[in-house]
């Protein structure tokens, strides 16, 4: 059994983390910390998880985190990279389920993110947890950057584009929309019930946090800069995020859904739906799918990718589930065969 | 490995069936009919279960039913009371998922379900599916009427007072919620979105289906008939059952919540809250959980019990793997360990 | 025109009460204070109310409301009444949508709000602003205490049969539902989108701020005490309450649907539906209608009342609007000939 | 008074013209034919125009339409075509809320919507009635185009731009959002509650019906064809428009939101949002308005246009009554003076 410890358990990202340990064969959950809640039944904040889950949550002091295998950092942003650097120095393995470790680029992230970073030579050391892409150097990765929500769908649905290298990299278009729990756990008014059900809106479309990490994902996959325009929108939904991604087509390409066919063939996660076809967020709800259809309108230039995922599993818990998998060497899927609930 | 068919498996219940039975060690799925889509991959209509379930549709005649250990109806009420004679010929035990075997006196049926009953004589031998009171006939049962939705909620609220026989059983109110999948997946106006959406209503006022099951349950609980008001109410929330039950106390009772703690102590799939709770139905989404708190407000004579299911899991789907465990000898909760998703 | 001022626009039963006002063809809104938010004009906080609210917040200082006609006080419980008294003896009238005077006796409202009333006199002098039972002492009020949405809907419901003296008034049970915005716009973790969304529960049943209100209610309606247990559920919508009202027929009643014909003939803002209707919230989404239906299931001795009102109309806005109307003699319908808005 | 028929009521669009002409001070409603439902009390249909439309539907014979002075047709596309010849051979005029005379080119609408277009020399003669664009023809027009809800949001969000001529027009991409209302008032699966909610999908990548039309209308403004991408989406939200539109900026412009702003002044239903606005559909449910803001992301070549409406409003019948003024020199705001209802 791995041992495992979670910082930060108290939003969203971490009480979907802890259900899905809850269920893992091989998982050992022996601390979850939380300054504020220490002391409190973690299934008194998640009543879900009554009977699933029977530890407190504990103060970081108590934990003895170093005791862990690994480690998953549910915190807010510039929490992990204070902490990480003495948890892989004892030999524990950090996964990072917030940005600290995610753009290369130092300045780049302080930038978006307001913060001074404290270990920048973390940055350099730490593995872009996408499996799809980075599977043999996540393997023995010691601290694993988990990307973000956005950024999984929108980099999974251009990602055999990209590499096919048959497309205008200077005109990228992603128009993406999030469920509401995206925005996380904390008490703000515009993610009120009443101000978000029953509306739509786009937001950020001045400059989002995920679009340097889009870019960079694209760039490293392309080996050249691309141009992207992102924009986010919230759904008045709970879960899942819809990337609708626009590209032109500049080179000759045979059969746009065997391109992506081919190219997830052996991913377990990734599940590339019949020519036509409108993935919908649900089919994957509660699931660590990504599901993509890829569209060629009237046959023209322009090429629609579909690419839908559930923002708190593919996008947050559940690739870090898949990353830890990967970093011990247990089957990918273990603990993430939730068949999607539906409806 | 048990041998299972399922009966009609386009509606709700049925996908839910299928994503629960997917992910059951000791099941093996062997067919699924429908007269009017056989031939199409069953994950064509259900996208959610891609890669989960390989079966197509097929029709009736095709099924070999009567070589199924079990066969499970997710019709529409009247077709499980023609078939299951068959089937109970041939060896098979028949789980009804619909109302044909629920209602004890015939003519009662009648009235309700506004068409004659063909099989009367397999209503006799038909055992109510509740385990949580009847788990012993289950064992042995060869047809099982898989209780409805309003009923397992309003009966598992009210059985520890009237086994207990502490309340008045003249004047029970069970004010019962569901969300809108409990009106099925036929295309009909006032359950589309934009009818059903933002907006609150009951409905049967004058007089609901389950009504008679719930009071036949309650009867045979207290052994004694039972005055009982109940008004279902459609919730803009595609899951959950919330039933709020009123009662006043007649006979002094030192301690409510050991009361219903007491009873449902082995009681794997019920759980009682911790006094001064409101479970909220998400707390149970897509689990097998009824979870239930007691209330006696202001320390007055009347009692108030919140008990909240998923209405397609222990309201109809769970409960029917449930009862199949219980008559293979199966531990009860295989197949049914979902932990609830939340948010 | 009538000079309007508006103390503690920020919330959802101000911003309601803005956009009955800004519609209103005798009112002229003269000042909206903030504390918080004084400078910001009323549009930036409100984009719905652009190009019809032209006002900016401003502090209570600037606000001169001494020179309005009359006062709404949209505010936190104990604010109006540590203003009014300063207000009435200027001769401006005061409407107050908070709990500030409802409740007549003070040791009891103390006790439910948990604070020292500084202006007891005032509660004596107040008049309780539901016009279907107190018009004539409204129209002479120097305040109005506006009634909460939660007893607005029940107090409709119940008082054809308690004037009548046909139920027992010992065992009432009054079941209530209520949107998300009655919770108002305060940014809390369990109003979330995320958390409110796709799910239901009960809340508050060991004793709600609107019992004791709606109890006072019901004992003047009757002339004696009454035996009432409220439980208020949360809806995941925006806008509506729908109350299920039970209670014990015990004196021979020729006709039930009659007696509420009756009562509320000559009710501009009480629709009896017809015998065996349903009233959705959303038939009166945005209006200031109460709509009602009465059912006596199986002709049985219980009766069952449906209320459903707009929370923040007739709830709270609208009806504050309706008795300044008849406050000023003016058609007591002006400003509120606002159609339903379904879907 | 102007005496007004309504040819379909029993849709969205039509249940909302009658919301709009019921408060509308110009007009006297007299007919409103149903086939289905001739005899039946309009508000016994839609409870929300109880007190509000006391007329009942009619038969098509019995309407007398040809002594109405306007006739609006809220009926399934390929009715008003044969129906408009002769109302407007008697002096009637018509307002048609479908799509028989929005395409210009017959053998284009043919190829669209499937059908022979029986009155092809009526669209010749049709005003498409977007008052924006064509207010003057519209005045006099014996036959206006009502523009579909997508066409109004995408139209009026590029309209400025392509006018002054600032970006290329061969690569424009509209992703567009709709709330459910948009797919009508049919009893379909795919907009049961149950499957429309807490989910989001895009649908007619390949191809959809508005594409033709928005075309067509970008293509009038520029004097020239334009390559348009359009994706439409359902979002889980009743009413409701958003579009998300994207350009390549290939002129200098000095500035973009003095741009919007001049063109819109003295349009009463449009509204440009101050500089870095993110319009909430919310922001205008009910009421007739687009509200527009304009993005340069990164002060890139990338303008990005958010542009909402009500689907039902501006999208379809508050669409209609504005043409109605414009056609019978009523003030163009008669009627439609509906404050946005939010939250």
């Amino acid at each position: 059994m791995i041992k495992v410890g979670v910082v930060g358990g108290t939003g969203y990202t971490g009480v979907e983390l802890l259900r899905l340990l809850a269920g893992h064969p091989q998982v050992q959950l022996t601390a979850i910390t939380s300054r504020g809640d220490a002391g409190m039944p973690v299934a008194d904040m998640f009543p879900s998880l009554r009977g699933c889950v029977d530890l407190r949550f504990v103060s970081p002091q108590e934990a003895r985190l170093d005791q862990c295998d690994v480690v998953f950092f549910a915190t807010p942003n510039g929490i992990a990279m204070g902490q990480a650097g003495a948890l892989v120095q004892e030999g524990v393995r950090v996964i990072d389920l917030a940005a600290d470790f995610r753009i290369r680029d130092v300045s780049e992230w302080q930038k978006w993110y307001g913060m001074e970073h404290s270990a920048p030579e973390l940055v350099t050391e730490a593995v872009y947890g996408l499996p799809e892409v980075n599977r043999d150097r996540i393997r023995s990765a010691r601290i694993v950057a988990n990307p973000g929500c956005y950024p999984t769908a929108v980099q999974l649905g251009f990602l055999p584009l990209v590499e096919a290298g048959v497309i205008d990299l200077s005109g990228l278009v992603a128009d993406a929309k999030s469920g509401v729990s995206g925005a996380g756990r904390k008490a703000e008014v515009h993610t009120l019930f009443a101000e978000a059900s029953d509306s739509f809106k786009a937001y950020g479309v001045g400059g989002h946090r995920h679009l340097p990490e889009i870019r960079q994902g694209l760039a490293a996959m392309a080996g050249t800069e691309v141009g992207l325009t992102f924009v986010p929108h919230l759904v008045p939904m709970i879960r899942g995020i819809h990337a609708t991604l626009y590209a032109r087509i500049v080179k000759p390409v045979a059969d746009l859904q065997n391109l992506f066919e081919a190219r997830y063939r052996s991913e377990r996660f990734v599940d590339v739906l019949p020519s036509g076809s409108h993935p919908e967020t649900r089919s994957v709800r509660a699931s660590n799918l990504c599901r993509i259809a890829v569209h060629r309108p009237q046959g023209g230039d322009v090429v629609v990718v579909l690419s839908v995922i559930d923002n708190l599993v593919k996008g947050a818990a559940g690739q870090a589930v898949q990353n830890m998998n990967i970093m011990f060497d247990l089957p990918e899927q273990s603990g993430l065969e939730v068949v999607p609930v539906s409806p």
